[in-house]
């Protein structure tokens, strides 16, 4: 696999535009009774002409055998290494909410608990309270300044908030206080012994702690505050910068427009529904060079171990893919960030199906676009990391290497 | 891929005779027509038929979506990385000549120029003058010393010569003389700020080109020399003593026997076309245990977008190969380096066709040697470098690996 940084200096670019369709967990086992996945099930008359015309593969997201996490998987396409990046999901959280993090920031997922008169947790959620209950509760929290630490408390979605510590001398070494399950106490943040920076960040969140029991004691249920998934803001080169793009994302989940303003790429307009993504698609064609659009229904159902909506969320978004007949990229990929079977009702190591249409490709035999036929395409097995220079070469803007 | 150092523990010679046979530029785009590329529009019986008894698969040069030179590409097949070991262009031409390069040594690609009474530029190739008149105008120019820095101006062809530096302290990090354009003076050599070594060798240059410039005076066209391509000689670890093979090269162009000289292979006499490099081969048989044929008619054919020609050189190569009927060599491998697909009249990132016939092979369903059969071959799609164990192992040259 090419160093990135070798890579970027191959790159000229030039007036193509590029397309990275992400179907979320688009891999799929198949159904026992006709053999097909929820892939190959699907009606995707749009998606089959366009595996025709081009050539297929198959993607391992990390490696083989191993089952990514959406951070990990999403970054291999974008061509980082996982291993070497690893983003909290504190921090995609928080990037999701749009809050701005510097460098140094350690960021958490938080949730609004209920906890007795004991101390005891009795709902790790505070009973879902609404999203405006919570908004409320974090005013009450925001900008508490511990030790020289202030504490920003933003919420995210019903009982979920962001938190983001700022302050000289932070690390991300500390545990989770949120225990995971009912009928206990909170746990204390801990710091690594002998770790001068953990062990102050984690006395610091234990103060901090006690404060917003106070502050939030007269809100019961929403009396206390769970934090899970410490994560320091890392410095990860710009996407746009290695790969001389002008990049917009397209996204309805935060943590994929967090994960692509970490990146450095515009994310445009939050969309209501997958409609509305390729509408924001078209209506800013125009103004980048480079589209990632993220589709998350296939993962949800996948996760709900619901074979039959998953085929539906496929076959509904392939309808918007007539729009390629019209903006006609250069260059337009269609994959998954990894497979998430409902059979297995969760992410799987199996590599995903991946199809590339471009002038530049060699068409091979696929005429349809599911795993079985992708398995013996132009493309073979590959990593999801060579995405990147797949499209750059494609699209004509990877200059020669050596003499 | 397994390094180099490990593979070559696992070495153990045997009397077996291995042929490694490169079509420069083999990989190809189909016709748009036909659907076919250069390759599986070719008649090439010989060719079908060893691909029929053994088995094929897609060699990837350096890595998905990277267009390679040829020395990078020739250099992986070779079974070493591409990344660790950059050759400059300078060094292969000169090579290529057959000049002795010692360690320490700075070569350059150099032009016979004309420049005007101005100076200015009026004729990067000095009129393509001949290259018996180049080789006239190089004695005057040979071994002048400059600051203990001696240069040696060798001809090449028509009006190119190679330059080479040697003496204590150069470096090759010095840019172009030659400004790529006319109308406008050649450029004068310039050391990297800061660094003594390139700092000294600019200098040097300049002198040196000064000097040219007095001596070339009274013989204008051919009045300025215009360099590029500086390069240091590099240490590289001999091709026969990884390999532990006797290797034999036989190539026309320039480049690639300086590329084979530079790896320590023998390069055999100068064929003057395909019949003698054959010729060659069965002459040499005896003599040695590993084979590099290298055939580059296909690649400048690509290079100029004519599908027809590099049908034919693939036609008319395909009869030579009823030899290895007669020689029986243990392992033949035919690829190529990279594709040169007349459609993009360049090298490309396509996967390359790569047929092994060997006895200890796993025959596949390969009835033709072409990019859709090679698809589906025993060997998957793989790396480039892994040829050599490839050709090693069907050979019974490994070694277990491991207890």
């Amino acid at each position: 696999m090419i160093a990135q940084e070798i890579l970027s200096k191959l790159i000229q670019p030039n007036a193509s535009k590029l397309v990275l369709v992400v179907f979320d967990g688009l891999g799929g086992l198949p159904d026992e009774k006709t053999g097909r996945t929820e892939l190959e099930s699907a009606r995707h008359p749009n998606l089959d002409k366009f595996a025709e015309e081009g050539c297929s593969g198959l993607s391992t997201p990390i490696s083989p055998g191993i089952t990514p996490g959406s951070g990990p998987s999403h970054l291999a396409l974008f061509g980082y290494d996982p291993f070497r990046y690893e983003i909290g999901r504190g921090l995609l959280d928080t990037l999701g909410i749009e809050f701005p993090l510097q460098p140094g920031d350690v960021a958490a997922r938080g949730n609004l608990a209920t906890i007795d008169e004991d101390g005891l947790l009795t709902d790790r959620r505070a009973g879902r309270i609404a999203t405006e209950k919570t908004s409320q509760l974090c005013k009450l929290l925001d900008e508490i300044v511990i030790d020289g630490i202030k504490f920003f408390v933003r919420p995210v979605k019903e009982h979920r908030v962001s938190v983001v510590m700022r302050g000289a001398g932070l690390s991300d070494k500390i545990n989770d206080t949120d225990p995971q399950k009912t009928g206990v106490k909170p746990l204390k943040a801990l710091g690594q012994t002998g770790d001068g920076r953990s062990e102050f960040t984690a006395g610091v969140v234990n103060k901090f702690l006690e404060v917003v029991g106070e502050k939030l004691a007269p809100h019961k249920p929403a009396n206390y505050l769970l934090l899970r998934g410490f994560a320091e803001m890392i410095t990860i080169p710009s996407f746009s910068e290695i790969y001389k793009v002008k990049a917009a994302a397209i996204a309805i989940y935060p943590m994929y427009r967090g994960l692509a303003r970490l990146l450095g790429m515009d994310v445009l307009p939050l969309p209501e529904d997958v409609a509305a993504e390729f509408r924001i698609l078209r209506e800013n064609f125009s103004q980048y060079d480079f589209f990632f659009l993220h589709i998350k229904g296939t993962d949800s159902a996948g996760e709900d171990g619901d074979f039959a909506r998953k085929v539906r969320v496929i076959e509904e978004a392939d309808r918007y893919f007539s729009i390629f007949r019209e903006l006609c990229p250069d260059v337009l990929v269609v994959t998954g960030d990894h497979s998430t079977p409902a059979k297995l009702k969760g992410h799987s190591w199996h590599p995903v199906p991946f199809l590339l249409w471009s002038k530049a490709g060699r068409r091979d035999k696929t005429k349809k676009f599911g795993e079985s036929e992708c398995r013996s395409g132009e493309l073979g097995h590959f990593n999801a990391r060579e995405t990147m220079p797949l499209m750059l070469a494609s699209a004509g803007r990877l200059l020669k290497f050596g003499a």
